[in-house]
């Protein structure tokens, strides 16, 4: 539905990033999308593979229309450091850290611009940001503050791990787990519930049935083993379900993503599970296997998604790279677009694809 | 090998356990097997699944050897209250409380004294015991100190699960989860990496892979979520290691149990992995059906398994309950207790069966 194309920024230059960006492209995945990155090094990518493609470097967003089928549009953006194609695969670099942080930077302003439909963004490397003088601990943050409007502050927004089987959104990312568990609070859980019921009214769920998975063993077995669930989860569910949402729980985190898998001969209970912690939430999502997980930032004013792994610097060069989940993430965030405007329609079933 | 008896406890009378406990020697997994339990619990279970069974009482457990094939061996402790086959089904009785610890306590003092090979023990309900005025937030602790002489300190225990595709031990198990966070100290995880490295001979595995989880997002990301990972954990592990014990890690948590996972076409990286809490571990054992899960408890003086479930109030004496879980309870004990006695051997699949 959408003709605006869909950013792909480049990620960590030294890592995979460059080369599953070319290889989606080669399978036919990157239809409609316009890499913000370095024309050297996507070239050294498509070495790597060894392949041929033709890379048209444009000046906007709007020039993927003059570009021929076959090649992969280039927008690179002012500033990069020119040395990133000659910097060794698999190492941490500051230039890659800033060339990463600059595309991403670029990506948010043309899509905030109306520009662009969409922003997804390959693997970056936390070490060489922070060589690089950039310190989030990732790109959910960073996208954070680079959405809020000068002097304002900063949207609320969740990460949302999805495969094939299970939706998994997130209270708290980034942070130790004994600090995971001060931040469960009335706020922080009822926030979570309603920017993932939101949120899901773009994959044209209007009434998702969400799930929310409590923060201590069995789910604190009636206050037995801590009381987070009583003082603060399931009131936020109870305020939640007053304001109209489908949620339900706190359920026991162990069986709780066993209940809502959506899975051949498995119709899940849920269309979504809140977590507590990062873990609790990415270990069943991640357990089958990174290939078709992709990560969305959820909050956000425009649609960002990301695939469901790191730089992998230890096979990056090799040509060895799976671009699985980087593909899962440009149909998700077509998928995305597409609700988006939409709005509406009947339940979709739950595949990325 | 072991021609002794297992012993298979009763669990809370008005749960699923006397319904699984019959279909399990129905179904011909429950040879060798003694039920410490109640003889008309067991009468009724057998009607709830509308089959006939003749139930032979007996006094000991060698008594085994005179009852006759198809027939259930029912050892009956004294001291059980006499109206529990009238207790309705699915609901908390602190009469069933009472019952399933006397059951418990007479399997831990015939396998003590040598007159059994292991125990497997049928779901409790915590609420019907703390009814009965009986204190344990799990059968793991109450093992424990069942299993402690009189007078001396509980032996360090750990609870293992174990399915098809993955063991985990844990560090800490009925806690809440800020308590969970602080228990992770330098002993506890190396203790973990002992325990669960000596137990692993007794499944034929003298050099065990073993991955070490870590507590913390990214496994604290060099410190900057947590510093646990480098002020206990990777110590623990370097000490392990000095010991001869072939452990690795510590791993970031969303990743590790993918890793170690063995599927077909997915060889695991590892034999097993320690989790820091009951969740981390729990959630991947749990996420494709707790079928075929099984808790261990290694550390006991004697073998010990149960199923990976609890009593399923919800649909007791409906007979609907599936018995898959206790029959590979069944089926690890047998392997535990040959493994126990030989203390040898090649590498075993990791197959519970």
């Amino acid at each position: 539905m959408s003709t605006k194309p869909l950013l792909l920024t480049l990620g960590d230059a030294c890592g995979i990033g460059p080369e599953i960006i070319v290889r989606a492209f080669l399978e036919g995945a990157a239809g409609n999308c316009v890499v913000v990155g370095d024309v050297q090094v996507l070239r050294r990518a498509v070495r790597a593979l060894d392949r041929t493609l033709v890379l048209a470097r444009i000046e906007a967003p709007a020039d993927l229309a003059a570009v021929p089928d076959g090649c992969l549009a280039v927008l690179q953006p002012d500033g990069l450091p020119n040395d990133l194609a000659a910097l060794p695969w698999g190492r941490v670099h500051a230039h890659c850290g800033a060339a990463a942080a600059c595309c991403i930077e670029s990506a948010v302003r043309l899509v905030q611009g109306g520009q662009a439909s969409a922003v997804v963004t390959a693997p970056l490397h936390k070490e060489a940001l922070a060589a690089a003088g950039i310190d989030f601990p990732g790109h959910t943050e960073m996208l954070q503050e680079m959405a809020a409007p000068p002097g304002a502050t900063a949207p609320p927004v969740r990460m949302m791990l999805a495969n094939d089987e299970l939706r998994v959104v997130l209270v708290s990312i980034h942070v130790a787990l004994r600090r995971a568990v001060d931040l469960v609070s009335f706020e922080s859980v009822l926030q979570t519930i309603r920017i993932a019921h939101t949120s899901s009214a773009a994959w044209g769920q209007r009434q998702p049935r969400i799930a929310v998975a409590g923060l201590n063993p069995h789910a604190g077995e009636a206050g037995l083993f801590g009381d987070e669930e009583i003082r603060f989860i399931a009131p936020a569910i109870a305020e939640a379900r007053r304001l109209g949402i489908d949620v339900h729980g706190p359920f026991a985190p162990d069986t709780v993503f066993m209940r809502a898998r959506h899975a051949p001969g498995h119709a899940g209970e849920f269309d979504l599970v809140v977590a507590m912690t990062h873990d609790h939430g990415l270990i069943p999502v991640k357990y089958l296997g990174v290939d078709q997980g992709v990560n969305v930032t959820l909050g956000l004013p425009f649609v960002r998604t990301s695939p469901d792994h790191g730089t992998a610097f230890d096979i990056a060069g090799t040509g060895q790279a799976d671009a699985s989940s980087l593909k899962a993430a440009l149909r998700m965030a077509r998928r995305l677009v597409d609700g988006a405007q939409v709005q509406a329609g009947a339940p979709a079933p739950i595949a990325a694809s």
